[in-house]
């Protein structure tokens, strides 16, 4: 482990006000002293399709990110009980390099805001995704956040206390999960 | 029941030589009398995002499609044990109809070719999507095509006679389950 | 169907005061006119094992009530994140009869008290063990009831209105399932 | 890490002749160097219900071997597309102890013989399961055996080479994947 780990955060949803990256922001204000991250913007990202053998730039950014990335911070938006779709299709980028080279091994805090179940549907997909990829997502702690209930303003700002706590402990547990340098 | 049910195939893949269009195409040339079948054509499609009101042309296109569909055959491309997202973002553009009007009750035949598990587990996602959608999924026969052992020519047509002959089956038990007219 | 349907109600835990019981005596008290249930007793059966030649009496007698049965009311107890083995197991020796006769096709319904999420994650494992069994469990309502927080008393009686009704909904929506006599 | 880690292995099924049985031999017969494997007997056990408060003599010895396992080596049967209920049952079991104390951060190795798909369906929801009991699955290698085409002798002994190698390379990897001591 680096004396200053990368965490990178990216977020299934594009809108401009997604409940989902505004976990990520609650993330960013609460890592362990030492830890930097960034959050990928997915904005440009097109479907991933075997017969483009160039990879458009906006790509090679993101996975760049990725690539120099310690860990990952996945926020997992749910849409019709799985993944969103923009979430899945970057780890499908990254998933075509050599040995894996982008993801192997890495750990990985999976989060997630939406109705009722907070995502839960999605996220166990998302677990299933990362045995083919060799992501290692941490079993606790499960951040599930209820985007209707309160605990996001109209910005999409995480103002729970008690779920920035959550988020907080599990950015204590991401660095934990990091290899011992 | 109409006299003359419609299906709509819907393939994950968007690569030229798919083999799930090549399914699809296997599907076309073995639906029961009086059956039609279109392929969506999801080229352009961009990704699902709530902060755009005007639905693209392209979207409205396929939309139209599935609404006039009586029954789905989802082609369901396998990338990294999960959905590829060029897939599950046409169900969710379609899913934000009003009442889900363009889904709700539809039987749908599930169908996949990819390596060795014939996309079983991408399917098994697609069918938890189908409860939130309220899709009908056949439960039987399932349609698993291992795409690297000769069933497909270079071209991704289906070549395989007897993956041929269940395609055949999977048509005539969708159409038995289309409601009764 | 015929004029007097038998809907047989089925819970994974075996505890004497089990919410997932009390969600079954709920939907007893909750039947369309006409309609009859009774709730299968799993106290005696003994683990599924191919190596068993003979059918014990318990097993008999379960097996025959699924098979008498028009549509079955699956309460699915969530252990651990997925199916409690009581409730497996009873599936599981009821599937080995031959052309599976007890449950092809037959429609059911999914409900779960649990923790916080209802008993979720454990019926999207069984709809897929539905998927074999050729079972047809409803997509709507769902029924997903938090065991621990005032909705049951301490006899695992539903106590809740509201859930009370939507498991009254679900019965209506399964009777309706049912084939046309 | 002990300088002689201990390797417990479960199988789901308990007829005589199982073949996920004969998975865990074949482990035992692969063990690196230094590990010993016992295999526990699941014959006796009864299904957990929450009212027995004096475990059984049974639960209690498989409890104890699990207890003492530095990690685990899970034959996963596949009934109706999930988890046998012998295997998940003494996972339950074992799940009830004061801190989870008997599971919390252990690897574990997971295997399984079934039909084609050589119990994938099942082994993805015991992940799920893992994800609640804080046990580490390992990521690869995946071992899915086909109990119907030759790999097993008529007493469930894995004869067939290629998979007995992938057995082997699964038990090296569950060895680094022990807490270094």
């Amino acid at each position: 482990m680096t004396a200053s780990p990368r965490f990178l955060g990216i977020a299934g949803s594009l809108r401009r006000a997604s409940t989902n990256r505004g976990l990520l922001r609650a993330a960013q204000a609460a890592l362990p002293e030492g830890v930097s991250m960034e959050i990928a913007d997915l904005t440009d990202i097109p479907f991933y399709n075997a017969d483009i053998t160039e990879k458009p730039a906006s790509v090679q950014r993101v996975l760049a990110q990725i690539g120099q990335a310690d860990a990952l911070v996945l926020a997992c938006t749910e849409y019709n009980y799985s993944l969103a779709p923009a979430l899945k299709n970057i780890l499908d980028w990254a998933s075509r390099e050599p040995n894996n080279a982008l993801l192997a091994g890495k750990p990985v805090a999976l989060m997630g805001a939406a109705g009722g179940m907070g995502s839960s549907r999605a996220q166990y997909h998302l677990r299933q995704v990362c045995v083919y990829l060799d992501l290692h997502p941490l079993n606790k702690p499960e951040v599930f956040a209820n985007a209707f209930a309160g605990a996001f303003d109209g910005e999409g700002n995480l103002v729970d206390e008690k779920l920035r706590g959550l988020v907080g402990q599990q950015m204590v547990a991401l660095r934990a999960a990091l290899p011992q340098g």
